[in-house]
């Protein structure tokens, strides 16, 4: 298989498991109150910047729409970009945990929901027949690699809360956003305007862990008795926290995002110049479409080495944090050898 | 704190966490098309002499849940003992993963349900206005330590699906039952008429395990849909299909449970004899609810070793595969010098 | 079929019937900005004395659960009577609607939550593993003819609200309990700390009009759109708020509930001093449950004049505002000629 | 306000208020167990010429959510037309009463579906992450007053079910699409592929009346607990049983709808040859759009006789069975006078 069909093909960092086989020893109190799950609020309100609450969850579905069921009642919409993991890769986990809200996809270029379609979708507040827009979720980098500027973030969501929408950041890819921009977590989140975010882990060096952090006290009292129903509260969390804590000392969040983000531009500086080779204009993040000639595509599938290739004919490459140089130079020869 | 509030409270067994390890390197397929999650439906196949379809997910709540799902309609109620933990420990999560069917609680000694409870809960059958039951729930072993014998389960199972009605066992201590009752696990589910069973690992020796075994293929079509759509697919799902595969070779699971049923009676044994302490006529598990005097209690309290104290005044005492023997005459010691 | 099996084997009242007459004619707006429907809230706020915000339904389910759902989130349970028809005879209406909350049955005497029960339940407030005690509903009068008085409800709803819950009442025969009392509806609602009232109209000469009746503002705002969501907005709508006009208008409403209570008196009276015959103590509204020779009940049921027997031996009777003295004089008969 | 600006701006039509008042005598059973009720089948049986199972509801979203909620899971989607009412004007209800399922809206002319896009939409069948099209649901005559031939029917139902999709048919205006097309109801419906349909009275002389029509006997079973379930089962159901019977009698569905076409016709006839007034080229059944000079509009909404204006600028004209001759002669009148 390719190495980049997707991040989630790597494994555990090691930082990650040597974390896992700490915190295996003796006996601990169970569902979160042991002593890792008791210093996540104080580690992450650290890197945030201000007192957060954090919902540990084991997938990223499970975060996003734990973290919507916050924010929405059912008679709601939750407005999200047509090509967002939330609307086309979630199956109806949204509905279910939300207990029936909508999901309404908007429009944008570059996967990025455009002010627009976000100011046309809230049209139907106060139709009484229509689903009432109650939330907007953003991702956060998006599904195929580009991120929002802070100002683009910033007059989304002025723009759904001026209207009394909650607002929503899917960032499975958070720390390559963080990474691509060079500015803070607080910045990229509450500062510009977002009320919850699901802080992914897992595509970036852990086993299964992605955290809901809460931003707004309001959105506090609900969570604990939310994870619990939704079957995210697990017994021995202390080996979810663990992760969780790893995975943010030393920065080592923000230096796997760093490394992935630089394994795609390796990826891409060796691609060019390679002829029918045609690269994104710019690399922002760990994911990026290239158009290959026929021959190209050919040959990539015959040894195994493909990404996913889009209706569009362009193919999604995808580095980790674990991206080996030798996968970047297989890859690069098998392109570059096919005629 | 005690060691014996919770068989929950250990950690990863050595070779689980060695199987995570291994399971450690290089790019796998994510969301269940690894190697290890391929090779999941065989093993227990094996294990329940039967084809089954194997779940994986996270946490005891979501594969009781999850299967539950499976079974019912919402219009249906499912019937579960009045002290079971799908009962009174899951929130309200059967409501949400079932979307919003019932639960029907019924009495029975000992924690187990008994027959003319099950007989007269199924008088609604075919009554508009009432939940219509659907599934019966049995919990093997039960939440107080006991279990269901081969003809017990037989005799609801049959009563149960003469009416129509589907039956899910909920394993979470299914080891600990079958070490019990020195049978194999097929005669335990589906050769009692057990349809869908969660089979627990986490209490007994897992990181954070469960399985929902189906033994029924009209089950199969709708059940990775629903996995999927409860949050309960994970990317890297190898490593928890590695721990469910190192759960069953050399019949660790088997080895563990028999090790804590061992250690709850060596507990029991050192208490036998010390003066005030009543122990149960008969242990048969890994838990067991003893009577101490107010001293004892109360010296034990103090010194962070005591269960939980039941409102009868009988605590909750609860052995697993880590139990420590040092733990054990720490805990005697401590009885036996209360005045 | 006998007469007294149930007050909504009755039809609709003449002025009621006239009144869907009388608003057929022309064209009107439909979904409620029809002249009758803007009528509503005013009519309904003079009656109770209190600005109410008025949705209307075309079932007492329907509007049991509508209020139900705007007064919990799923994570909750409501406490209700263990007889009462939320719990017995709504299906899983209530968790389809709420998305999933639980009920929750408590005891006490005469069909009435006594306040040891509601105390007891509410002890698994900040238990992450239990639904939480979210609303409190009480059934006026009850599913036995039974009353609280303005004191117990008081001491109930008070109870409640100091840790946080809600509450309704499930007011299907709201009028017999006022007729009973003699109080104003204000005293038996709002002022005795009821959020939301089911105001029942069906059972009492509407053709099929419920009203639920919100006193606090913070739970009208979701209230059109969930009315909207559950099916329960009528194009003609008009038809709907003719029938609860013409019920408020002149306390049709309260004449005919009191002429059901003293129909179901004069029932009684008639069977006094029949030999066999036990009436209970006291008679409060329209239902009563009447112990009959087996001799009586057998004759009862061969004319096709029994009401529904209980497990304990007695009859329920219950009259409305179409009761007829003919059909009194010929149970009364049928009852005093059996051996 | 204007006459035309929808179907259910109608009264009752006055046989089926002589029927509510026909059926307004003595007691009665409840529930569905009286004599009008009881006929229902039969009747609907014989007008469909196959045995049915006919299901009353209150309000046309209730009959819609409800037909769905029988045929899907949670998991699955639902195909409509992005212009169905079903999408726009139901608020959540689907999501409410399918337990969590998802509207997928396909485009085609003419508010009909086209074949391209249902056949695009099923392209997710067996993808894990993607909700799965579990039925197929098309509104007949549409929200814009077109009708599929039966042609057209066939090959949509058959392209469903060859993918096992159930089939819905929205019938709101049902009688409208028969009176165009000269057909059978049989023909239009489960021969040509409906396992369903929402059968419409209300908006053609009901008061509040729509059955739920099923074809298939397995989706018998549960719709009777799901009616109850919803709140749609009345006490007093013999009023609505009564509309439905009426509706059925001499033909009165029909005989309103060619009313209600030949009434749409009249007033195009009308219009035709007023300078500026752009006709649709064919007026299939009760509901047209068309377009006037922006004078024409303003003396139209100025007398309070204007329809809703769409944002293409054409105005929707809906007629009804009980559409009076002077006030399209009104309207006409209104027209041509505008300068």
């Amino acid at each position: 298989m390719s190495a980049f069909i997707s991040d989630n093909v790597s494994g555990i960092h090691p930082k990650i498991l040597d974390a896992i086989s700490k915190a295996n020893f003796g006996s601990e109190l169970p569902y979160g109150f042991d002593q890792w799950s008791m210093q996540m609020n104080s580690d992450f309100s650290d890197l945030f910047e201000t007192p957060v609450l954090v919902i540990p969850c084991t997938s990223g579905t499970a975060a996003n729409c734990l973290a919507l069921s916050l924010m929405v009642e059912p008679i709601n919409s939750i407005c999200v970009h047509e090509s967002s993991h939330i609307f086309l890769d979630e199956s109806t986990a949204p509905e279910l945990f939300t207990g029936g809200a909508r999901l309404s996809p908007l429009g944008g270029a570059d996967s990025k929901i455009d002010l627009a379609s976000l100011q046309q979708a809230m049209g139907t507040i106060g139709a009484m027949h229509s689903a009432q827009p109650g939330a907007l979720s953003l991702t956060q980098s998006t599904e195929t690699g580009s991120v929002y500027s802070i100002d683009e973030l910033t007059q989304l969501t002025k723009t759904a809360k001026d209207k009394g929408l909650r607002t929503h950041m899917d960032g499975a890819r958070f720390a390559n956003a963080v990474a691509a921009l060079d500015c803070s977590p607080a910045e990229l989140t509450w500062k510009a305007g977002i009320d919850a975010l699901s802080f992914g882990a897992t595509k970036n060096g852990a086993m299964a862990a992605e955290a809901v952090i809460l931003f707004k006290p309001n959105l506090f009292k609900s969570a604990p008795y939310r994870q619990k129903r939704s079957g995210q509260l697990l017994s021995k969390q202390r080996f979810l926290a663990a992760q969780l804590l790893a995975y943010l000392k030393d920065d080592l969040w923000l230096v796997n995002a760093r490394t992935a983000n630089q394994k795609t531009r390796n990826l891409a500086t060796g691609l060019t110049n390679i002829d029918g080779v045609i690269l994104p204009e710019q690399i922002t993040t760990n994911m990026m479409f290239v158009k290959f000639t026929d021959a190209q595509v050919q040959r990539l599938q015959k040894h195994d080495l493909a990404g996913y290739v889009y209706a569009n004919g362009s193919m999604r490459l995808c580095c980790s944090w674990a991206s080996e140089e030798s996968d970047i130079a297989k890859f690069i020869d098998c392109v570059s050898s096919a005629t």
